[in-house]
């Protein structure tokens, strides 16, 4: 799948014209900074001069991890699913922030372990499996494990497009996903584990320390560099794959994709490494408390957004950043040029 | 005017209820960082343990600046009245992201010099007069214009707030204010002049060269620190003046205050100077582009929400950070906590 969907090059006329036309609008030039240039960028991922940030869709998708079983997370795996029922009732951040940022979402089972109390409301879907194997002492997935994973979130990113969406948000939530992300960006961009070893959801020191033995341990089983499916396969993560796998899906449509944090960035260096014409589809929302989303961003050359000590996942940050985005479209769209103004420069 | 609006305090027992209320959220403590905290601080301002950011609105202040004579701007004074006419008519940057924020804008005219082509729609305000004095040769103002146009903001705060404006989010227009705002930092918090002169809204290295040689002129007829009713008078301002009269006003009618850029970080330097008490209900929006607004910001121990480049002004970086307000507040209100979820922690 990783392979198989065509990514058009950006649209480099309709981004010329976007930014002539910004140069025209009322203002000093250059005076809306990284914001003017957002609708520039989003101009050659869409295809369109005018470019626009809605419809927009988050899509937030679930699992678990077998590697939770090593005492890598503050919180037991039980929480993913209980934590699936408050986002499907739109109760959790990420559906709270999307319905203040007007962006719809959807909610998406990968793999989550534990059984629902309630069928979750509008839950999207088909699990792959129930949770990932424990990466710390086998192969955390199949590679037809993988494959469905990663269509899966392109299936989702598909059906988003298909309501009309232009910019996706995906986001995630898994108890332990920090562990599974860290794992992924060592072996596939080869940033130092310990770089990547952070709290997470609330770990304090010495839990630190423990979770970054137990992904030493992981890591030992498949050393040095791998490709995306190869990673996937050893250290799991269902919702990382699936991200994956929507952004690969978002950018074929030509959608815009604002990239969340830490895990969404694991996500987001698994498909540029696999697919790098995505990576003109791609904004990057914030700069993550998790000590190593810092080297990630820094290996994708992304410049975020945000920096406001966010490390919440499900989306959120891409959630808090997309009004940036709307807004630059609409300066773009709606802006009178100095021609029309009637003012001369 | 600046003594004597009375400034409540912050209310601690809000903000304590605010803040025991987002630890119980279905989240890791403080993974919302600082838009988390926000919510907190809104609270405090606004004596209410749920804040709210809505309704909010954005207050344009315009004016024009003695001094452009001097050739202190990019732009000629005239312009300053034509964009008037295109923020009136919701075509310029700010009443584009106001929309888009959902913020109502309200434009006044504090003291535009230059005549209007056709009459703005809804412009509001008295002009206190068509410019200030040359402040390079001569007080810019006097006592009784600077007292009127500290009334004047002091008013349209007032206004706003009987419109129910829980959030005011004061911003400005006048070709030349880079300059006249330099020049108020440097007499009101002993900013060195060179540090906070710079290209405003486009001055080549030449042209900063020889603002800085205008501005020391300037600043050489008072020498030495000033009270801000002083510095007003003379080197001008009058929307800036404005400006911190309806932060005062707005701090007054518990308000939270979102503060803009370069311009309007002076005018809460003197409002802040003046009345110490209102720092509580001010927020910053964002670190401006203009290099003198890092060192405003760290005089105010302001840490603000973004950091794009921006250097539009008119209140633009305001309404672009809004949306992380109203998210905050929608976070407290909304939000599932674990109890209510049904979550073990």
């Amino acid at each position: 799948m990783l392979s198989r969907i065509a990514i058009p090059p950006p649209d480099t006329v309709a981004a010329a014209a976007a930014e002539a036309e910004l140069a025209e609008k009322t203002m000093p030039p250059g005076a809306l900074g990284r914001v003017g240039r957002l609708a520039v960028t989003m101009a050659a991922a869409q295809g369109r001069a005018v470019p626009s940030a809605d419809p927009a869709e988050a899509l937030v998708f679930a699992a678990d991890h077998g590697i939770v079983a090593e005492g890598v997370s503050a919180w037991p795996q039980a929480v993913t699913a209980l934590m699936v029922e408050v986002l499907a009732r739109g109760a959790a951040a990420a559906p709270v922030l999307a319905e203040s940022a007007g962006v719809a979402i959807t909610v998406i089972d990968a793999g989550v372990a534990s059984p629902y109390r309630t069928p979750p409301p509008g839950l999207s879907g088909a699990p792959v499996r129930a949770g990932t194997r424990n990466a710390a002492i086998e192969d955390a997935l199949t590679a037809e494990e993988v494959a469905a994973a990663l269509d899966l979130g392109a299936e989702a990113a598909a059906a988003a497009l298909a309501r009309g969406a232009r910019v996706l948000l995906p986001g995630e939530m898994g108890i332990g996903n920090t562990a599974t992300a860290a794992l992924l960006a060592h072996a596939v961009a080869g940033l130092p584990l310990d770089t990547l070893t952070g709290p997470g959801a609330g770990l304090d020191p010495a839990g630190v320390t423990a979770k970054g033995a137990v992904l030493a341990r992981a890591a030992a089983r498949r050393p040095g560099p791998c490709v995306p499916e190869a990673a996937l396969a050893c250290f799991g993560g269902l919702e990382v794959a699936a991200m994956a796998g929507a952004m690969i899906a978002g950018a074929g449509g030509r959608a815009v994709v604002l990239v969340d944090g830490f895990i969404a960035t694991a996500a987001a260096l698994l498909a540029v490494t696999a697919r790098p014409e995505i990576a003109p589809y791609l904004l990057y929302a914030h700069r993550s408390a998790e000590p190593g989303h810092r080297a990630m961003l820094a290996h994708l050359g992304a410049e975020p957004l945000l920096d406001l000590d966010l490390r919440l996942g499900e989306g959120t940050g891409a959630l808090l950043a997309f009004p940036l985005l709307r807004a630059s479209c609409r300066v773009l769209a709606e802006m009178a040029t100095f021609e029309s103004a009637g003012i001369p420069r």
